[in-house]
């Protein structure tokens, strides 16, 4: 067949799919709300308005298509990080096969610690025993076999309370707000201080990210070949990129080269993100979820007059920050008609 | 004005410039070779069967619109890049502006050499002396100033030989092959040993290649903030990714994190990005651009017996290696009709 008569064909299918795609969306948004799951608020009227500024060609604050980038940070503010993060409870989980693999770390603190099962031992674990445990669990094996590893306990662990898949426990309305923006053309990045190889396995099922939209903590790797000849890379213990904090506006610099225009997160971690974004000109969106919902999520944090958290923190001085700079808090409790898919 | 009514205006205005590509597309296709600065060859046959094979939805090796990435090297497979790197004149370029702001280095090597402007001495520098250049003249200011000054010296610095912008010798077969991939949904990543924030300043210009898609050796930033506590980056020296050899398939991985499908290059630096791809399922298209037209642009390396080059060198190993492995190689000399925009 010549090239040019395949390249008819080719050509017009997506075309033929983007102009129904044309009519149904001009229906959709015509008749119905792109944010069901937000209560009417500041909150919501603050991403509406961004969306409107930024991408109707007659505004004064209109952002080319290219630069339409917005950004996410994941534990606590697209999906539950209480009272542990997920990559944790990985880890954690990981440490039998560990010790199977090697039995003499069965005797060696942290991981008969961790074997005991006892979570409040575990709990209290200092973060260096945690890096122990992180590396032992995340590196020496091929990109391939970790990937295998991640998704098989992705497919089968539980969260205890809700008692579903941890990638069950996604915010909707966070969900909602990637969908809005990406048909306005952004591109939706997660920035994560976890694992960058843990959140790419599931990052395009589950949030309709692909992988090279995700920023996230991330080690070397090695590039070797099996006995075959065939090569392969393996994960080493070798930070390149903490990706929280500071770490955020370096890696977004490092992986994606442009600032967003929007940016999201819920605690400390994130203040340099939202400040870089904050940074630029014209109009930038910058907004913090504050998990203020005891009965349908979790209250936390100092913000919540309950002491400190293990995990991210809204600190009282986030929130002074937040109000002085213009950033919009996100109430769980107020904001959010409806936090799960799950939940009525 | 009610999101909804704004919706339908934006949403129309994309799809109608769509819809009139969709035509326009149609006619180009039927009518015209989308590589027309090519030869007739296997070269060529090679470039056009893969994109057959796997855009073709009947095809058994269709690929998935969004698994379609392609890398491409860029000094010697996208542009010329002898007797020196660009980037490299680029930092001896500016040594005497690190000079003026640190005058002690004016007596201090290599400094003291590449201000005689004796530009055999400065090709005999070894390379440690080189890299103190590159640490001196890329590390130490804020991300924007680089750009700033980067962008200055790619508007007026010229090529001794062609006396024009370094940015004008990039090959058109090339850039045919970037657009030809892109029309069909691939996704074109440049791969390059060169500095990524280098390279990121003109890409999207240059190739229609945007920042985020731009890998190449990458430092660390250090997040701060300026007398008026607004935050910005400041380039450190200090390596992140080695981006050459090995570091091309761990750099895919860490930026990327999708095997490419084609990939494109000209050395040994190269050489394991190939293999990465080509060790993957389904069509995988790999090619070496052979630096064989004396005339037209440069012989050079030792498979033109012309002796070991200061840059990337294809050896006769990588020959070798290419036949043994299906690599297709591209002739300047023979495969492209023409190879600069500027040349009849």
């Amino acid at each position: 067949m010549r090239p040019s008569s395949r390249a008819f064909r080719l050509s017009a299918v997506p075309i033929v799919v983007l102009c129904a795609l044309l009519f149904a969306g001009l229906d959709a948004h015509a008749q119905t709300d792109p944010l069901p799951s937000w209560n009417d608020g500041a909150a919501k009227k603050a991403i509406v308005d961004f969306v409107q500024a930024t991408t109707d060609k007659a505004s004064p604050k209109f952002v080319a298509p290219e630069a339409r980038v917005a950004t996410f940070d994941q534990d606590g503010t697209l999906w539950v990080e209480h009272p542990m993060y997920s990559q944790v409870l990985y880890c954690l989980d990981r440490v039998p096969a560990v010790v199977k693999a090697k039995p003499e770390l069965a005797q060696v603190e942290p991981f008969k610690t961790v074997l005991t099962g006892n979570r409040e031992k575990i709990a209290r674990l200092p973060r260096g025993d945690l890096e122990k445990i992180l590396a032992a669990t995340l590196t020496g094996m091929s990109v391939e076999d970790f990937k295998a590893e991640a998704k098989k306990w992705l497919d089968t662990a539980k969260d205890p309370r809700w008692k579903r898949p941890y990638t069950d426990l996604t915010y909707l309305p966070m969900q909602e707000v990637m969908k809005y923006l990406r048909t306005y053309g952004y591109k939706t990045y997660i920035v994560t201080g976890g694992g960058q190889d843990f959140v790419r396995v599931y990052a395009e099922e589950v949030y309709g990210v692909p992988p090279e939209q995700v920023v996230g903590s991330a080690g070397a790797t090695k590039y070797g070949y099996d006995k075959d000849g065939k090569p392969f890379l393996t994960k080493l213990p070798k930070l390149l990129l903490l990706d929280d904090g500071p770490g955020k506006a370096e890696g977004i610099y490092l992986m994606i080269g442009r600032r967003p225009y929007a940016a999201f997160g819920n605690s400390g971690g994130d203040r340099q993100m939202l400040e870089y974004t904050g940074a630029g000109d014209g109009a930038r969106l910058m907004m913090l979820v504050l998990h203020d919902d005891a009965t349908r999520e979790y209250a936390y944090g100092p913000a919540q007059g309950l002491g400190p958290s293990k995990v991210g923190t809204f600190t009282q001085a986030l929130w002074d920050d937040a109000k002085k700079k213009g950033w919009t808090v996100i109430s769980m409790k107020n904001d959010w008609k409806r936090i799960f898919t799950f939940e009525p």
